[in-house]
């Protein structure tokens, strides 16, 4: 029995999900593996810091942040170290940056990874402002120091789209994406075919827990572009950024605009497509009529995505809306992948 | 570098197609992996047989095969040997069962396969008999002899299903199958929606190339039955047999049927659907409605596969009629899995 060590930086949505698998599935690896998972640092932005070199216990950090909405500051694994200063400084096997997203750089979650790298950890990234922003030097770094940089959560949220490409598309070439990326813009378009307003759109997704205060950067694009230039860094080696993208939101579709689109048998969606051309990425996120009958448009729909490949053809992958903690699931197993090739077999 | 030998059993379209995507790639392979990957023994049942430890020449093996329709029975590498001798005599690392499946028992190709694990062979098979019919033996015969058992191709013929569920499902419980798995069925469904009689549509896929001069086992549903039982034992452990599962073919469809359905908004698709209740395997292979607006019934769709999972809801793949070698590239993939696990990193 070997204790792998990791260090969490966010413990929102995606980190208390994550927490709650590894609760279950503790045991369960413990025996097929040998390695006693334990989370030993928790960093927040604005709730203090846990660190516990043996383990965290994960109920409890749970329940205080539940309850008090800030860790307990007079337990001795308080900590009032800075994300950063977790990073450089607490004991850990991999890093796992859970923040939120910055739209403009990447940054700070960038420099996290970079900095956890540096001191030959292992880095997995839900965020997907690095694989926008920086995946070829993150990638790049990751071999340069023999540690593993997995993001299996940053695109379609735990649907494992990357393994998928890692292992088995090492040597198709993919031609093409075509893709609904971000959940919330195309909620929005469903619920206007429904006859709502934006503004009561919005008012229902923040009362049902789905939808940010301000949701710009699901309607304006910008979250559909990070990650679509995350598939086209890592399925096309593009090298690219959000700045290489042609972005338009939903903040213009009209409800006139879907009428007609139904009247002419389609739905309208946020459409992200990407190529290379001539090796120079070309992508784009535009509002987009869709034929009802294309699978893009089936009911319940949450995310798509087709690739087209050179031996497989197109593949096309949808994910559904769900209660289920999907997020929290992609960056467990990135965690699961590290312990197999730290000696897992 | 070190030569890594493959021994194919059968050279039919899957064989061929394997063969020339290796050519393709053997020198991309060579360089990323250090493996010199080699065909040193072709079996088949009435072509003759090659050995050759150092290799075969591909090339002029698919040339003297359609040309002649056999083996150059002159050439020193020319044998007389059966399949089964070549899998007990020849010498290689992996052996690839390609042959034809059994529907009644999967053999021989289950011995086939049996006889190389025994050698400390690694197995990879396109054949989905030994699939159906001794999954769990082979599976942990594998284990005990330290060697691979692959089979990505039996089921979406190279979409990495099995892949993503060995990788990214390990500790993901795998609620419910629903899939269109046999695409010659389903083809003759969309064809009778045409208002083509059925030997029409059987004449015109045989003259395409892609139906079967008696299609019994694909219309009867034997040839997806196998399939799901294949689904169901590596992605439930289910431990069964195509005779666990009650299965009605697309025989009775008729063209009143499907007009029927059509004007119930449906189509007619043969569907599998798979799940343990009480730990108990239980499965159908029938035609069944479906709305036209699921994404089974998109245009073009050749394969289907819902899966239902424990953390990331329902999942669907699909999978599009290409003119691309797909069975080819699910073996090749296996192979390439084979090398990472024998040393490649």
């Amino acid at each position: 029995m070997r204790q792998f060590s990791v260090a969490m930086l966010g413990f929102g949505i995606a980190g208390k999900a994550f927490a709650k698998i590894l609760l279950e599935q503790h045991q369960a690896i413990l025996e097929e593996t040998g390695f006693d998972v334990q989370v030993t640092a928790i960093a927040t932005g604005s709730r203090g810091a846990l660190i516990d070199p043996k383990g965290i216990d994960l109920v409890w950090a749970m329940e205080t942040v539940e309850r008090d909405g800030h860790f307990d500051v007079t337990h001795p694994a308080y900590s009032n170290l800075s994300t950063m200063e977790i990073v450089d400084q607490a004991e850990y096997d991999a890093v796992l940056e859970l923040t939120p997203i910055n739209f403009t750089d990447g940054q700070p979650a960038i420099s996290h990874l970079e900095h956890a790298m540096k001191r030959g950890k292992h880095a997995i990234t839900a965020n997907k402002g690095p694989m926008a922003y920086a995946y070829r030097y993150l990638r790049d770094l990751a071999k340069e120091r023999g540690v593993c940089f997995f993001y299996e959560t940053t695109v379609m949220a735990g649907i494992p789209i990357f393994d998928m490409a890692y292992h088995s598309l090492r040597y198709c070439e993919v031609r093409e994406i075509r893709a609904i990326l971000n959940a919330t813009s195309n909620y929005v378009l469903r619920r206007m075919e429904d006859g709502l307003d934006k503004e009561a759109i919005y008012e229902e997704g923040r009362r049902g827990g789905f939808m940010e205060a301000d949701p710009s950067n699901d309607i304006k694009g910008y979250d559909a572009a990070a990650k679509l230039t995350a598939l086209m860094n890592v399925l096309m080696d593009a090298g690219m950024t959000p700045a290489d993208i042609s972005i338009k939101g939903i903040e213009d579709v009209t409800p006139e605009d879907i009428a007609a689109a139904k009247a002419r048998g389609n739905k309208i969606k946020l459409i992200c497509k990407g190529k290379l051309v001539d090796g120079k990425p070309v992508g784009s996120v535009q509002p987009t009529e869709v034929p009802e009958t294309d699978p893009f448009c089936s009911e319940g729909v949450f995310a798509a995505l087709t690739i087209d490949t050179e031996y497989l053809g197109p593949i096309t992958t949808l994910q559904y809306g769900t209660e289920t903690p999907v997020t929290g699931y992609g960056v467990f197993i990135d965690v699961c992948r590290v312990l197999r090739e730290a000696g897992w077999q």
